[in-house]
């Protein structure tokens, strides 16, 4: 554990980069206000505040470090468009960014992407490409940027992506007092490395607590195995956690900043997103009930009475989907 | 219509009342936010402003009005306890409000009263009632009322409760700039009534809808009539909407300072509950969804991209009933 950012984390981003991606992407983005709940704090044994990035533009939290990476881009780059695997949440975070900057974007996404999340990308004006597997829609994006020069927006593996991501947590510190940990889900790394990186150099004893889904542990067989590692398959409700696999930086971050990665069933992400939904009126993906999933569970094990926040990350589900939950 | 709350309309309720009764609420309540979506801008051709009162404590904007009726009782009264009517919400709300002042709250409702909210004035501490149609309730509060000199609060018949519902219009003028119309959905008319005095006298030309279910059309009937009437039965989707009756007080305010009341179907009513839980993440009851109805139907005429608001009055739906909509 180290409480700066120095030697063993491989980047540039510093406290002014951060800094800089706030006001960069501020005129974009909502300020998302943060919930409690009496009988979530009952539940957890915890103080819980609940930033709700359900509420956030495009329906999820990605939109921000999206925005930060477009936004940065040289004329040129502009000019060959950009292009990104995801779930979802960050297709459609790019997607809306892209358009915001009139920049180009494609997406690569596979055949069992959730409906409504192609849709809302193609509804910003993105192309939309679906393939049998992650993998091979990563492939066959790789062969576009290599044919057409296209720029490859990292969902979490890219320094300006992680620095926007990172901006949730600025907020936390203005929104919550006296902040003692803070809960956040994992797919590829993006978010908890934005998260870790900013409370360690501004508030660095605050708990940081990592969570996955039991069917798509990429951090934790990285953590364990040392190295960024490729799952042969996810399977999970919470599908804006099924990236395959990390990256060093992020995989960097979280092994030298992050207290705990825990892991979660997708029978109790669908309490969580069940108890949410009744007790706040906020409709939330599975991939933010994980985070409050570890809390019930106790498996974020947590001092009582602690003050908590849970990154709600987004709220993109299908109704369909929601139906057979309920 | 009258931009003053003089002689047609039987009340002492001032601008001054208002006021206090914002501050005296202050400290009990959520100041709850404003939401916009672009896409139901587009659909309802308006600048639509949602005030979230579904995120208020209990779940709905009747605690406002409970809350300012049970702090202005005296000893005596609070020693006697406070009963209502309800089919939830109000209930709810006077729950709280005697739980936070220390009086006894019965709540006298229907055997068909959603069991969530039945279980949520039980969880406050006060005591339910269930009679097989709602005049049986009515009926039986009024003896025990004879009986036991307990407080009658009513939903919506009652000053102190309509100077509380009066302090969500407070709030919208300060939340949105440039408001144009307000759309309001009505069970007993304590919302409008509070909506309509406080916007008729701070911003007289804003102009008022106000909405009701097709199977509930309380003010509808005794607009038409001329006087209060008794529905011999409702059947909505919208619970809360479904007082039989209103009040001479609630009627002659609609009658004076509102400018039109239209009536949607249920099913227009469980789209716009759809439509407003996929684009806006938040979870609102029927009665809420009916003002948005009223919207996207064209039913509330409005100037087309006039800065609309319309009050989000509730997110109290069982989750199972959720699910048969969905």
């Amino acid at each position: 554990m180290s409480t700066t950012t120095e030697s063993p984390i491989p980047t540039s981003i510093t406290i002014e980069t951060i800094w800089e991606a706030r006001d960069r992407i501020a005129p974009y983005i909502h300020w998302t206000p943060v919930f409690t709940s009496e009988t979530l704090n009952g539940l957890t044994g915890t103080r819980l505040h609940m930033k709700a990035e359900n509420l956030q533009k495009t329906g999820a939290f990605k939109v921000r470090g999206a925005l930060n990476a477009v936004a940065q881009l040289s004329v040129d780059e502009r000019s060959a468009g950009v292009v990104t695997f995801s779930a979802g949440n960050h297709g459609q975070g790019l997607a809306f960014a892209a358009r915001e900057f009139g920049v180009a974007c494609t997406v690569f996404m596979t055949d069992t992407a959730v409906p409504s999340k192609v849709a809302a990308i193609q509804g910003y004006g993105a192309s939309t490409r679906q393939f049998p597997t992650i993998q091979d829609a990563v492939a066959e994006m790789e062969r576009t940027v290599e044919q057409t020069g296209a720029v490859f927006i990292s969902p979490f593996a890219n320094e300006a992506v992680i620095a926007g991501q990172a901006t949730v947590a600025l907020e936390l510190l203005e929104q919550v007092e006296e902040l003692e940990q803070v809960i956040v889900p994992i797919g590829g790394g993006g978010l908890i490395s934005g998260t870790a990186l900013t409370l360690r150099i501004l508030q660095p004893d605050i708990r940081i607590v990592g969570v996955e889904p039991e069917g798509a542990p990429t951090m934790t067989r990285a953590l364990q195995q040392g190295r960024p590692v490729t799952l042969e398959s996810t399977n999970t409700i919470a599908d804006g956690l099924t990236a395959p696999f990390t990256a060093d930086l992020n995989l960097a971050i979280v092994r030298e900043l992050v207290d705990d990665v825990v892991i979660v069933t997708d029978d109790e992400i669908v309490d969580a997103l069940r108890l949410v939904l009744d007790r706040t009126k906020l409709l939330i993906e599975g991939s933010a009930a994980a985070g409050i999933a570890a809390l019930l569970t106790g498996k974020a094990a947590v001092e009582t009475g602690a003050v908590t926040a849970a990154i709600l990350t987004g709220g993109n589900i299908d109704l369909g989907r929601l139906k057979g939950l309920l």
